[in-house]
């Protein structure tokens, strides 16, 4: 390890102290939880960055899988697994609350460790997976298997990188690198240095196949995602699969310029204010947007709805000629939703020019008949005819209401547009 | 005839006084100028509408043609046509003024007639032309043979037709039909309402050959003009080619009209004040332009140097995204020319979204390599990179000014980019 990751490390490592203090409670928290699942067949194992060691200072976050055995059912699975949770957090004098992913799972609070107690399936590895979790635990037992030695700390170090440039978490807030794709990346290139080098030489679509599971051809054919990491405990999961293109392109430029200049990088601000930003700065652009509540689900389809009515929305603005630059959507989560458009002109000329076809074409009759009583005539321009037809809205706010109003189905459901407010050109 | 026609002609076909009147000058003329013209072993030949009697009241044009033996040169011709046409004009107390087209000749003012005494060739018919105007005189003798006895009178109906709808005259200024191709289409067509129902029938490319001189698919192959008219006197031209497009389908919609309401077209003010109408209708759109003196060089050469350097400049501001709808120019040809756009945005965001390779394509190295120093970074949507580039004008003045200084090679010779003005907004 060189200078900088040494004092990199000094920061992000949690000390002696700290280890012990996790450790005390993981064994605590171990006893207990074996107690509670024992009557029901079950067994805890803690899994997540803590079991792998490969977590960072001041990160509580525990990851308590409760393994059910096949044969019980699905809805006893959940049922069950709620009990224990609940249970586990009583005897810990925590505070709870009841999440939803796949199935609903127990969020228990106590002192600073923050426990999701989530029950899975115990399967073989390689076996058909039944619950979307039932991975985890073999995930875990492959790191421990070959993140080992100094290893360990290359992947915080990774991790760290991630985190600074805002693109840890495979979530859907984040559309970037999970903890065990970040760990899966050491075992790859061995350091963090090499893993710089490496992450820098990439290109979208590129496959890293630590296992040698799949060919190179089968690889590229199952996935089409920027970057292709196999699951080397199911070699049909893209680890990466989450990471989005723009979040890989970072990751890769913010790698070349680490190994340019051997910093860190800066955790930065968030989009919104990168957004006033760039108003401030003049582009000579517009700005049009829609407020709203968001609706009451959990962030994993939260994030990915908004995006796709911001999706929805801009194309809907560029086919009705608005001139859409970039567009960008945040939420709190809770109290407020913002998506924004910048756009060239927030208005637009009563008419534009419509293409017709060429004057020694048959479609010429046609055309002229059905645009020869309008106010202004067709013209034309070297042997092509044109004609100035009227537009739908001159004005993006008024496409942006119509579009609210009259395409309700193009609005992901639950976001009701009765809530959906336009922001004022001032905002 | 019909009640309109009769109407029309009344008021457009000179009284029996008036056509005396132009008789006893012509005698007078042609004696004059068969004495002048005699040593020179050259005669002369009225050709033009006088000498069809297919003129307009009040239209005291007359053509003189002062016919040479085809065996002395050009420079010969030239001389002694200019020599004989000041001799003409000095025994009829006119005044004069030489003027250019292909070669020089002689306009000279008498009383209330203008006589145009241009020099040609005596060729049989069919013969190769050796000057340009050397067709006129069979083109006389084919309308005298062809448009006989009723037709005459409709010929003036058709001849003030196209006048009333600003189209009358193969000039450049007008890109309309010439006194000839009118007379034509009353020889194809038989009478002035056949010839209306006929054209509204027409299609652009379509092909009229009174004498049978060439198969359609050849004619097609030869021309491709909007109208094609196959000149009896040479089947290698078109008596239709300077009937631009748009003119074209002026005359044909007029004709539709006119077959509906038996009403005849009412002269039309200029293009400049249809524009203005336009401004005040509040299109939503923006005008730029400018103002220049016009050269000093015939009409005939004036007009398409305008309308190519008016062409030139719209592409120009194409180019830099100024999105044209039409544009106009216009000439009083002696002080005064302007050219004017209308455009949807005077003014133009900083900034414009540029398309980049999809993010799996062998060119994003180059291309990252090219945009990833800029201020704004190149970002993906849906797989594919875009960046965000500076435009080089944000201002239509600002593009039009870089195009005057910049691309002087552009601006056809003798339209000097020293006297051009940008017109102001409220202009």
């Amino acid at each position: 390890m060189d200078k900088t990751e040494l004092k990199v490390l000094k920061k992000i490592k949690p000390s002696k102290i700290e280890q012990e203090h996790v450790e005390e409670f993981l064994n605590k928290l171990l006893k207990i939880s074996a107690e509670v699942a024992k009557p029901f067949y079950a067994y805890p194992q803690i899994c997540g960055s803590i079991s792998k060691g490969t977590w960072l200072s001041g990160d509580h976050d525990i990851d308590l899988f409760i393994v059910f055995r096949k044969k019980i059912g699905r809805d006893e699975l959940e049922k069950q697994g709620l009990l224990i949770g609940t249970t586990i957090c009583e005897k810990l004098n925590g505070t709870y609350n009841i999440k939803y992913a796949e199935h609903p799972y127990v969020r228990v609070k106590v002192r600073d460790f923050e426990i999701d107690i989530v029950p899975c399936y115990e399967i073989k590895r390689g076996e058909k997976i039944i619950s979307a979790v039932d991975r985890s635990p073999h995930h875990t037992l492959y790191i421990k298997e070959n993140l080992t030695g100094y290893k360990v700390d290359h992947a915080r170090l990774m991790k760290y990188f991630c985190k600074q440039i805002g693109i840890y978490g495979a979530d859907a807030k984040h559309n970037g690198l999970s903890g065990y794709l970040c760990e899966l990346l050491i075992i790859n290139y061995g350091t963090f240095e090499r893993c710089m080098k490496g992450i820098s030489k990439l290109n979208f679509g590129d496959c890293i196949d630590i296992e040698n599971l799949l060919e190179k051809k089968e690889a590229r054919e199952k996935f089409d995602d920027a970057l292709i990491v196999i699951d080397p405990v199911d070699k049909n999961r893209n680890v990466a699969a989450s990471l989005s293109p723009q979040n890989f392109l970072r990751l890769k430029l913010e790698a070349i310029r680490y190994l340019k200049t051997k910093t860190f990088p800066v955790q930065k601000k968030h989009a919104k204010n990168l957004l006033i930003e760039k108003l401030k700065d003049k582009r000579g652009t517009d700005f049009a947007g829609i407020k709203f509540k968001p609706p009451d689900i959990i962030p994993e389809n939260l994030y990915p709805q908004i995006r796709k009515f911001a999706k929805k929305l801009a194309k809907y603005l560029k086919e009705n000629d608005f001139s859409v630059l970039r567009y960008f959507s945040w939420t709190d989560e809770i109290k407020k939703a913002f998506i924004i458009f910048e756009i060239e002109n927030r208005r637009l000329s009563k008419f534009k020019k419509k293409d017709g076809p060429s004057i020694f074409s048959k479609e010429v009759n046609n055309f002229l008949e059905k645009y020869i009583g309008e106010k202004y005539k067709p013209y034309i321009e070297n042997n092509k005819f044109f004609v100035d037809v009227k537009r739908k809205f001159l004005n993006v706010e008024t496409a942006i209401k119509h579009f609210l109003k009259e395409n309700k189905n193009e609005i992901p459901k639950r976001i009701s547009e009765k809530k959906i407010r336009i922001l004022k050109e001032e905002e």
